[in-house]
């Protein structure tokens, strides 16, 4: 028998039929026809100043409070720069995001993991470990969707967080990158909004999930000061970044193609999401998850003691990818995994779904 | 009377009008429609692909000895990451771009800077730095068209640089930019190309003067374990490079369009630099330069003990902008500026110099 195609629920990525292709080619026409300068020219570290002002425009601030970057993780990259040394402590949810965790163990950060619950990190927690002494410099905190644990922080949550912020003086780092492909439910104001926002908030999002990722466009909001520093770091890095991508999103945002991209991803994340949820309800009972109200991820808790590392090897057997639990946590998440539904159509999901049963079975 | 327009010799970029918009307008649409996936998908630290493999078989070495990066700046900072610590020694030339200096600074290098002669280094005097005991990391080296010197790096030095590198057990950083835009004089060989050259040279361009500098792609070649470390960092830093921008540059050097473009730059600059020259003879007989073969930049100096700084405010009282010589010296380069003819007609060059002439008059 010949070896069943391979499926991936293991990268966070979008299929390429539900990128906006045509969108993108005439918005890069039109960037180099109406801008042709600011498109081909230097720029400064600020970023294309369109596309700038569109984002502060977005959020209601002054542009100086924006800094527009190679991708949102080049961004987290300056934030760090700029406000993390080694020795200093940061809060990071567990799980987390497996790059950032990288990324401030390289800069000898040392990381307080919070557990996350259903509706966001553990403020309980997070609260008793201020109350024992942990001065920690930074929060990190995906709010909405999130990677891996397609959660969102409910309301509440965001407003303990800018109360603890305000009280122990730390900055919580809003990263959000898939806030506007949320499919199901009310959107919940961003941190940066909210009172103390202002002072306590650097907030991250891109255009990678809207547009897409080989754009390789984010950026910051946070008080201007901080965002002036960062402007020098990455003034120093690279003196500018893409003017040609940031152009092109420019022209993607203020045609209006950006809402129809928007609506297209939605409606297909919806209907793998809900084909994702449904099978694994009938194929795996055991399976904990909580059901994304957007973004690409889903993320399983199995009983515990179930051995995470046979069934990743059990699954690429049967030609089935995830990314295992423990990827996420500095300790533990071995009975977890991480399912993208982001790049796989729905056939694909249900077939994904059956091989994972499969395995499951045979540990 | 009203002021007079301004005048720029400050900025390092080419005028839009020598810039192929058209040409690049069209390798956008051919990137999207050819290659839809690449263009717009996730990619890895690597870059793009079909671009890596153009640029390895134009420097004839195995794809994994390339890295594709958001311009060569973002290479050069990964290249010190990888192998400059604090306290590390590294060699620059004396003038050299001041961004490097910055950088280095910036990581806690020790900088030992050798003077800059007419045909590049004075490989005496880093010889006998070497030999009285400094054992350097790294030596950053600009052979063509030197910024801001204006000089190339001769044969001989070239051959001895990589004697040195063999005997001391430093790497040659060969940053070279301005290669593909020589509109004057024989092309030498690189010295990645050179005996020793594999074992001992990373080599740094771009795409920034041949295709447009808001494109930020740039690249480096070298050994390939060491490449593999950058490709790390690099993954660490952004996941991957700007696709769109790097999917672009490669249908343009793909279609045959780059070599156009690259005809049209030669013959702006070479006229360019040729006014440029005149002017300064007829106009500024005490200004000593070495005329350029190619790049953006002329280097002056004037009779020892003239104010630099002075010239400065007495050139932007008239409306012309150009870089100190003390912005690109550790100690010195007082009497000394560059002059980027890059960026102005040749209108401009003529009436700019009248503008210095009658400033340096007026000191």
């Amino acid at each position: 028998m010949a070896d069943p195609a391979p499926i991936s629920f293991a990268r966070g990525a979008p299929s390429l039929d539900i990128v906006a292709v045509d969108e993108l080619r005439a918005a890069a026409n039109a960037a180099f026809e109406n801008d042709p300068a600011g498109t081909c020219m230097y720029g400064t570290a600020i970023g294309y100043v369109p596309l700038r002002e569109w984002i502060a425009e977005k959020h209601g601030v002054p542009a100086e409070q924006v800094i527009v970057t190679n991708g949102s993780m080049q961004a987290d990259a300056f934030l760090f720069q700029e406000c993390v040394a080694a020795g200093d402590k940061v809060i990071v949810e567990a799980p987390t995001y497996d790059r950032t965790l990288l990324s401030l163990k390289g800069l000898g950060a040392e990381i307080i993991a919070i557990p996350l619950e259903d509706d966001g990190i553990d403020v309980v927690a997070l609260e008793q470990a201020l109350v024992d002494g942990a001065r920690p410099k930074l929060a990190h905190i995906i709010p909405n969707f999130h990677n891996p644990g397609g959660c969102t922080l409910s309301m509440p949550k965001r407003q303990k967080l800018l109360e603890l912020a305000a009280a122990y003086g730390f900055l919580i780092f809003e990263d959000d990158p898939y806030v506007d492909i949320r499919f199901a439910g009310e959107p919940l104001p961003r941190m940066l909004e909210l009172p103390g926002g202002a002072e306590h908030v650097v907030y991250a999002s891109s255009f990678s999930k809207t547009v897409c990722p080989g754009i390789r466009v984010g950026y910051l909001v946070g008080p201007a000061d901080r965002i002036g520093r960062i402007v020098k770091i990455a003034t120093n890095t690279y003196i500018s970044p893409n003017m040609v991508a940031e152009s092109i999103v420019n022209q993607f945002c203020r045609s209006g193609g950006m809402d129809g991209a928007i609506a297209t991803v939605k409606d297909a994340l919806r209907e793998r999401r809900d084909v994702l949820c449904a099978e694994l309800r009938t194929q795996i009972p055991d399976a904990k998850f909580v059901e994304p109200e957007g973004g690409y991820f889903l993320w399983i808790d199995l009983p515990e003691g179930t051995d995470g590392a046979a069934l990743f090897a059990a699954a690429a057997e049967r030609g089935l990818q995830f990314v295992k639990g423990t990827d996420f946590f500095l300790d533990g998440g071995g009975s977890s995994l991480r399912l993208a539904y982001s790049g796989v159509t729905p056939e694909q999901i249900s077939e994904g779904v059956g091989r994972l049963a499969d395995a499951y079975a045979s540990l």
